[in-house]
């Protein structure tokens, strides 16, 4: 379903050319001081708007329509929607028939029968992101002081981030990037024991971002390419610091306090201006496409701040779970 | 918690030298033909026995406690539990004051104020994962004629993996290595829009098997390496087939039709004979240790029948939501 | 939490005197046609009007934010919201330091710190049951051809009902009553083995409505004082009808496919024009309070429509549980 | 399913005449002291053992095979095994195709399709209350000081219950009863808002107990009858003490710290020895049965210990989730 987490309960709603978007947090101590414009740094950089990101201008402004009284959270579910605008859903319908490859259309099609609302991927768009991310700006509040910051460390394959993407503008295609995001000042100890370790937990969400193909943790993928003498952090002391942190902050499932570390591989936007084969739904022949409207030439720049308040949901969770945070806040 | 699924659910219990560890399953349709000899060829598998795996010999004979009647399962919950009985906890009471590099030893210590049964690694032992290789044979029943296959297909960075266990071995260390695993046959559309898309689920699964760091689905990681115009998979038919798929049998969180397949990273083995720096909790001095005991060379050898098992968990779940597989069968 | 439900799951949010109340619907099949103007008659039920019910006018308006597209759920989730216009907080702000016996002033105060939102009743107000009846109109169509039908079937321990809620508004004072609610053409089968009875997951609902203090199924506290073999209803035939009812539908916790029987009982409203006493939470000493503001001389006037949507929210979730509703109607 | 609890989580498994049942604790805390003896006072209590309950001998012997480590809980999951020994199948062979008034029989094989182990009623035997009295002995050590007891204060209508139980068992019937059950010492603010009210949780718990058919708090049917200036309870002092209890000591859904007090209506067992109409389900003709076998003639005599094993279930999931109780005990 549309909703995570067992104390910190998040779900999202809405299609991208409806009416609106938006997010019921549930379970948030009562105490919190928060107000719609808390919510706009994070927000704002989710939607970007430098080269390679889409040129669709949602103002992104959130109302919040309860929880909140008197400029703090009551302990009551928080509904932060976002109206949609800037709708331009033309170029949607024109694309019925033929299913965009590397899209959801053909998927959502066949799950929900034709009666799900196609528009600009409706509930499976990329928007949804901004749910994620007002939520995740409320967490990250809750955890402080624990402290969260991804960036895209690579674009293409390369570090040249810029030049990688102005090179697929100019070709009409598009480009995907590897996020890395560290936690720093957590507990021992968060996480739990088998199915849901903070791993576990953690890639849950993270792989619920539209266009998310891979999450590794600590040395990831590299570990497995290790020896065990190379790989096994040496502790440092009492505390349970260790020289190296291939392990990512966590072991057996749970936080180690050392800083959380994880990598996250985004494949590039589907939506390209270049021609693609698909085909039609209707005929069953072969037909070519080129996805009009705007699109971002490198969706992984938007990502961080996604990533950042996925990690930030879990960790919200897991610290009410392991009782370090009140239910009342600021008292 | 240790409890996962929302129509099929599976929670494990037990610790690795308590009296047993087992799996209880919930939500098992009517009239399933299962028997204690049907779980053992995948309970085989993950015993391992060759080069690199562990000398502990647990016979690993699992016991239907409840839920099955004449042969077929009731409806009711199935508990399998395995008795524990080749035992040897010395080595663990010797280590008590100093964590093992890249163990749970630490964290579990912290978390359970030193309640935790810490003998062989207690509940966070590998040897939970024969509950889910149990359960898994029950739900590969379950989602037939659907078809799991996995394997390792790198150890310690090649391919030669008996020549890399065999020179780890020798030098009392440790490999780390990947499994791939495919499953095919599957309807279109199982997963869920948005934070249980069927990757967030399997990597839910993954991720709580003990040392699993990463996992990526279709490309993966090298996805964030391509343009959109060729990580896109062309769609050849109206059935929904395509060329390539990279996109690893799924869009938008949903399967596509197309085969399912996920890489998965394992890190070596944490226990080595070689000596490594750690730790005294009680005089907060380094101390240099060497883990005795029964250990694996390389429990990546024995990790593809886990993933396989985690996957049917999760398949076997979806489908049970999507409707797909009857609350009574063989009727 | 304020979530119900495995598949079909429902969650209300917002306040009395807040911007706005609403429900979140999760689950629900696509393909339903849904609208607005279907929502109206049970809304209206539900705000009574008559002599005996608040003079609040609020139009109760759903708003339909997502989840349905071209008239039809899409499976995405549902908001419905109703925004508050009608607001008269005055009253409320007065009595902050003298909780009103019988209202959850006094405990919503301890548990949220003193941050909860207090006008009207806040998160806790009798206005939340407009979420629930809205859900609960949506799941009636879901569960076609079952038929749900409550009705007030007694006031303050009289039949004439009218009578006895007039001589307690002239006394400036509020009557309790008893809800029957009749549930025909159900499946057989219906409920889990233990935790999740049917009576268990009904009576879990309708104890969520403010002023419920009692449930009873079939013959109920009645039956206690009856003998196995005069309880007993005798099955007359294969399909499973019985001569009498004292079961109310149920046996062993699932539904048998009779009529499924249930009684409610409806404390008085809390709030009466005449003096009661209480304590100054600041000075800590007696006080004597008269609650001002629009108030029900019977809330069991207007609970039958609720206490039918609660029944509607639990039959569609199992009904979709038992496999007895397709994820996409209408095809 | 058979899972009940949100951080205090309790499952159910097993059949009355298979191996065992068995109950399955996750989310205990860990450092508390458990052993098997530590159960035993309360499980004789459910078995009962004078006139008017069942002949049946099982020892009860509680084996704990996981999560309690050198005398204490290990925070890993606990799972009591109850092996069944006192096994007498003949009688329910033979009445295989004539389902019992009043029994899950029918609703059994309709639902699970006849794959059901029918024996002695399977996995709806009243038998399964044992696994909840051993959840419930240990969430008693879990919410000390609380103090939770119920008592059987009716049977047949009568406060004689020595001679209606007599009475009954002269006649080969049998005689429901009334429990009240009350728990003191609560802190206040239990219950979360809307969907999972004190009274909610309560209700939903005891409801899954066989055999019983009514619920209420306080006044419960009683208030329905009352004035609200009769009803509502004079609050006394900034502690939030009443001078009356018609609330049950829960005000909104939430406990407020007054006793909290409620009762359940148990129906008649409904295994009789004299004689009842029922079907035969292969002929589809009547027949006449008489229920041979060991049984109750009043299983109301049996479950205050249930009821208030249930009620400590809830009161320690709900202590949990408001913080009021560590996740590691006794440091």
């Amino acid at each position: 379903m549309n909703t995570f987490g067992r104390l910190f309960r998040v779900s999202v709603l809405g299609e991208s050319h409806g009416q609106a978007v938006g997010v019921l947090i549930d379970g948030c101590p009562a105490g919190l001081p928060v107000s719609a414009g808390d919510l706009l740094p994070d927000l704002q950089r989710r939607m970007g708007g430098g080269a390679g990101t889409t040129a669709r201008k949602e103002a992104d402004a959130p109302l919040i329509k309860s929880g909140v009284f008197e400029g703090k959270t009551t302990g009551a579910p928080i509904l932060v929607l976002f109206e949609n605008n800037d709708i331009d859903s033309g170029a949607y319908e024109k694309m019925r028939d033929t299913p965009r490859p590397g899209h959801a259309d053909f998927v959502a099609r066949s799950k929900f029968g034709g009666f799900e609302d196609y528009r600009g991927g409706g509930h499976f768009s990329g928007r949804l992101t901004a749910c994620v991310v007002a939520a995740g700006a409320i967490a990250k509040k809750i955890i402080k002081p624990v402290k969260i910051e991804a960036r895209l460390v690579e674009a293409g394959g390369s570090n040249d981030i810029d030049a990688v993407v102005a090179a697929a503008m100019r070709e009409g295609d598009s480009v995907g990037g590897i996020v890395e995001c560290r936690a720093s000042g957590l507990p021992v100890g968060l996480g739990e024991p088998f199915f849901d370790s903070a791993e576990s937990l953690l890639a849950h969400v993270i792989f619920s971002i539209p266009a998310v193909k891979g999450v590794e943790f600590g040395a990831g993928f590299a570990s497995a390419r290790m020896r065990g003498s190379e790989c096994n952090d040496e502790i440092l002391d009492a505390a349970g610091r260790t020289r190296t942190n291939n392990a990512g902050g966590i072991n057996g499932g749970l936080t180690n306090g050392n800083a959380l570390v994880l990598r996250v591989a985004v494949k590039p936007a589907s939506s390209i201006s270049k021609g693609q084969k698909t085909v039609s739904m209707k005929s069953g022949k072969q037909a070519e496409i080129t996805v009009e409207g705007r699109h971002d030439a490198c969706i992984a720049l938007r990502a961080p701040v996604v990533v950042e308040a996925a990690v930030a949901l879990v960790l919200a969770d897991l610290m009410m779970l392991e009782g370090k945070v009140p239910r009342v806040l600021g008292k």
